[in-house]
């Protein structure tokens, strides 16, 4: 295991729109930026202290939008391989491209990805269930990270796991990805104790993942691949630019998990650390509020600058935020529809607060 | 009625501490000097236009706390007669020391007291009661405006209305004030026809409500002909810091109202011109939301600085109240317990938030 990790290169993919926590992110300004635990350390920063534990950071890379690469240089002064995104082509280009470079030099090196803004408080045991992984990983198999669900919850997708793959491991057979459930499957997934949450956590060879993408999307992984082989020349750039608008859109669940969890070939390791993809404002609110906020009969989570005296009467279950250029307050329970609010100021022409 | 009004002095008390509208109001910025329904007059000087209807500037005498002194003068230019209370004594003190200095030079003139924070949009209508209060004034009475009531509100205090006065007039004889009643009470105020909501408008004789404070108060009435007597002259200044502190605390209502109209002697004018007392965020609620607030699933009122997008999501009857260093976001069916979160700030020491 000891050689496994010393080969393990981490991808942190920096991307998603963050819409549904508007105002505190924008497209400018998203959620792997941002200090939401007010621990010290930004959603990205906890990610990369977390992937230190695991390698070096010459073997640490991030794929963001070539708008957050200042911003992400600031916050990771160490960082080394920062891939950088002409346009947004979703997950599988990404953490693809970053795949394709390191099996150029070593096919044999794991790979792991890692979301840039998910919040893990317990650095222990993700440490171990992502070293259990790259084990399994090294046996050939692409592997994936489930949580152990503690409730019924609608807010994932699911994983349902089979037999385990021996005695010598924790890890099962991937049957299937399940889309987010109603509340009725959610419960009978948490009753029946074989499904795990989809935390969308991906180990692999680099040379098995690229291998599983040239069978079932082989314009994509020839695209990854040639724009790969210009990496650290200097023709990279202008290689990135021609290929990458010509690579398909295409999520790396659908591109890669999927086909290969019907081949046999997905395992999953499951794991029971704390995770949270701090997805909406009810995922905030379990973080608890800035600083002073005042709540007068009245609950929830509130957030603003330092200064801003925040005070809630009479209002139970509330999200308050505030910006310097906007307050939004919402019933926790529609967290989920802050997008809309985002599409409300689209429609409006208010492209400026987004 | 011309000459009674030609001899009309207008008295407007500025003072109130306004904490139900936090953080609106401040105890440095009251809500006389703010702009509640965006017409770009203040309400002090919307009170101002309304005197200036009825009088001259050399008549109007506005009474407020001396930390205030400046911004009155700010936003009434043309303000002649500026009494500053050394303390804040209640109403009686503050309406009496300008009845007082009318009374000294013009005992027949009529004094009529229009609080500096009311809201009156039909200035017709309320010429018109001021003016027949004014006559009704002229022949000894003390007259009160009282608003005839279009809902069984519990927010505001009633007179109960006897007899009229002549064939001439509509005002009637006061039989008696009550506080605010509850909401059976209320309705039946409503539906008996002869109960008026209590909007703190008293016109009389500057004479006869001295003279009458001086039966009721006589300690009081003496103070404050004592501090008349010096105005206009060096030693003003000085005798109202010695003789002010001195001066019984009280409101008009309970000093000159209730006993005069024990005796028989006070009238009313019942109204119908719109008037509120903008109490508190239910009232702010009818006047309207700042620009551009953005309401999904939701409504209620808003007010933010400009530039400063507010948007609201899932909540039905709310205010957001947003200013440079406080954001209140409440129930509006509690607005009236808006103090308890002033009172909240000032237990933890945010005084200077209050």
């Amino acid at each position: 295991m000891v050689a496994a990790v010393s080969a393990f290169h981490a991808i942190i993919p920096a991307g998603g729109a963050g819409t549904r926590l508007w105002p505190l992110s924008r497209q400018g300004h998203p959620k792997f930026l941002l200090d939401l635990d007010d621990s010290g350390r930004t959603l990205i920063q906890q990610t990369w202290d977390r992937m230190l534990a695991l390698t070096t950071p010459d073997r640490i890379h991030v794929v963001s939008g070539v708008a957050h690469g200042s911003a992400i240089a600031a916050q990771l002064p160490d960082l080394v391989n920062l891939l950088l995104e002409p346009s947004a082509r979703d997950s599988m280009p990404a953490i693809g491209l970053a795949a394709a470079i390191v099996e150029r030099d070593d096919p044999d090196a794991v790979v792991g990805s890692f979301a840039a803004d998910h919040r893990i408080p317990d650095a222990e045991n993700f440490d171990a269930a992502v070293r259990e992984a790259i084990a399994v990983a090294a046996q050939g198999y692409v592997v994936t990270i489930g949580i152990t669900p503690d409730e019924p919850s609608t807010a994932f997708g699911y994983i349902a796991a089979g037999d385990r793959l021996d005695a010598h491991t924790s890890a099962r057979a991937v049957l299937e990805f399940v889309e987010k459930p109603d509340a009725a499957t959610a419960r009978a997934y948490l009753d029946g104790g074989s499904h795990v949450w989809n935390a969308g956590m991906f180990v692999a060879g680099a040379g098995v993942l690229m291998d599983a993408l040239a069978r079932f999307k082989p314009d994509l992984a020839a695209g990854l691949r040639q724009i790969a082989s210009a990496w650290g020349t200097a023709t990279f750039v202008a290689e990135l630019e021609r290929t990458w608008p010509t690579l398909e859109k295409i999520a790396i669940d659908h591109a890669v998990a999927e086909p290969v969890a019907a081949e046999g070939g997905m395992a999953v390791v499951p794991a029971t650390f704390g995770w949270d993809d701090l997805g909406d404002y009810a995922a905030i609110a379990a973080l608890g509020s800035s600083p002073d906020v005042l709540w007068v009969d009245a609950d929830g989570v509130a957030r603003g600058e330092e200064g801003v005296q925040i005070a809630v009467l009479g209002l139970r279950n509330v999200a308050v935020v505030q910006t310097s250029d906007a307050v939004l307050v919402l019933d926790l329970a529609q967290s989920q529809r802050v997008k809309e609010v985002v599409a409300a100021l689209t429609e409006t022409g208010r492209t400026d607060l987004l």
